[in-house]
C-alpha cells in the first residue's frame, strides 16, 4: 500500500494510492487505516511531505564506500544527528539553495517512517514500529559541516529534507536486508547507485540504538545513510532520488534572489 | 511578565503568573495577549514546560572558561545542535539516568523563548523576534559526547532538556548583554555561578546565525551555552538552575528501575 499526503482546493489529507486514484482515508494512517469512499483524481492533488515528522534522525556513515569517499572510517557508533521538521518538503517542491554555503551536495536515502510511538525496542520488535518507506535526500551544505563541528546548520537549514513521494508499506525488513536499488540522478545523469544490502548497520540495529536514548513518535523519520556517488547541485538542477519498489522524489534547485 | 504554561483537572492552558495566582489567558502567547478572567491559585497547578518547542536550538562553548574546562577553544563558527521536542520537561518533572551512559552532567543555561516566525533575522532586529526568557538545563551523557561524533543521543534522549518555570518577557537584550546572574546548584550546593555578559556571542549574533540556515517558529528555544563549572549528577540528585530575574528551574534525578 502506498499512502500519499495531499492538498486539494485547500484541504489536506491522507490517501491510499490505487492506480490513477487517491482513495481518502479518514484521519491519519497511524493505526487502523479506515477509507472515507472519496477518491480524489492524482493528476488533480497536489503531494506534500507524506508525513509531518515531529523529529528526522539521520545516520552518518552507513554506506562503507561513500565513508571512504569523503576519507572517513566508518564509525565504530552510528553517527545520529537530527533534521528539524523545518527542513522537510514534499515531492516537487523547491530546494533553496543555502546563501551560507557555496557547496550544497545531494545524498539519496531510505527513510523509513515510525508509525507508532515506542522506546527501547528490541532488535526483534523493529518491525512493530515501521509504517513504511520513503525516498529521501539528505542535503548538505558540505562546506559548512567541514567547517562547523555539529551539523544543525550544514544538514538542517530549511529544505535540506526533500521526501516522499509517498510511504510504501509493502516492503519487509528481509526485503531490504537482502538488497533495494538506490539511485540518484542529477538532470536525468546517473550520480548514486547503491543497494540496501550494503548497509553497514540494518534498520533493526538503527531503531534499537535510537530509541534507547529516545522516544519516537508516531511520523518520526530515520534516515538511514547515503551510498556512494555524492556530489554538487547547481541552481537550476533538478535532483531525483528513485528507490524501487517505492517511486521517484524529485526536486529542483532555485537560489533566492 | 512572567507566561507559564499548566495543567489543572485536566486541562492545559497559559496564565500570566501575578502573585501566587495565574491569569489565565485565552488561547497561546504568541501575539496579543488576552486574558480570560479566570484565576487559578498557583499552589494548585502543576507547571508544565512553559513552551512545547518544534525545536529547540543549543550553542556550544559559549562561554570561554567552560570550554577551557573541557579541553576545548571556542570554535571560531558557533557550534550548533538540536535537542529534540521529547527531550523536553517541566519544572519538577523527573530526569530519567539515561541507560547508555555512565556520565550525566548538569549544564545550566539561560533560553531564548522565540515569539513569532522568522527567517534571516538581521542583528539588530533579533528583540523583534522573542517572547522572553527561561531557565534551561542542557544535560548532557559526556562520556556517549566524547564517544559519538554528532551528539543526538548524548544530548537529545528522554528528559534532558529540563525547561521552566515560566517566561520572563520582562528582560531586554542590554540586560543580558550588561550581565544576568546564572547558577546550578546540586542539592543545594552551588556548582556553576557566571554571568550572561560573559557569553562570547550574544544572543542577536546567534539568532542571525541560525536564522540565515532556518526558520524558528513561535514556541521554539535556543539554548545559549553553559558557563564553567559542569559535573556529574547521581540517581536522587536535585539539580536547580537559577537565573537572576527569572526563577529557579528544579528536577530531580531518578534512575529507572
Amino acid at each position: 500500500m502506498r499512502i500519499a499526503r495531499f492538498s486539494i482546493d485547500g484541504t489536506v489529507g491522507f490517501g491510499v494510492l490505487e492506480g490513477d486514484q487517491l482513495d481518502v482515508i479518514k484521519g491519519h494512517p497511524f493505526g487502523e487505516i479506515e477509507r472515507s469512499g472519496t477518491k480524489i483524481p492524482l493528476a488533480q492533488a497536489r503531494l506534500l511531505p507524506p508525513v509531518l515528522p515531529n523529529k528526522v534522525i539521520a545516520v552518518g556513515r552507513n554506506y562503507a564506500e561513500h565513508a571512504a569517499e569523503l576519507g572517513n572510517e566508518v564509525p565504530d557508533a552510528p553517527i545520529t544527528f537530527f533534521k528539524p521538521s523545518t527542513s522537510v518538503i514534499g515531492p516537487q517542491d523547491q530546494i533553496t539553495y543555502p546563501s551560507f554555503s557555496q557547496d550544497l551536495q545531494y545524498e539519496a536515502e531510505l527513510a523509513v517512517v515510525i508509525g507508532r510511538m515506542c522506546r527501547e525496542v528490541p532488535i526483534e520488535r523493529a518491525a512493530d514500529v515501521i509504517l513504511g518507506y520513503a525516498c529521501a535526500n539528505d542535503l548538505t551544505a558540505r562546506d559548512v559541516q567541514q567547517r562547523e563541528k555539529q551539523w544543525a546548520r550544514a544538514k538542517g537549514f530549511d529544505s535540506s529534507c526533500p521526501l516522499g513521494p509517498w510511504v510504501e508499506t509493502d516492503i519487509s525488513l528481509d526485503d531490504i536486508a537482502a538488497g533495494i536499488g538506490i539511485q540518484c540522478t542529477v538532470n536525468g545523469e546517473q550520480r548514486q547507485l547503491g543497494s540496501t544490502s550494503d548497509m553497514v548497520r540494518g534498520i533493526p540495529a538503527l531503531i534499537a540504538h535510537i530509541t534507547e536514548a529516545m522516544t519516537l513518535l508516531p511520523g518520526d523519520v530515520i534516515l538511514t545513510g547515503t551510498p556512494a556517488g555524492v556530489g554538487p547541485l547547481n541552481a537550476g538542477d533538478e535532483v531525483a532520488v528513485t528507490i524501487e519498489r517505492i517511486g521517484t522524489l524529485t526536486n529542483k534547485v532555485i537560489k533566492r534572489g
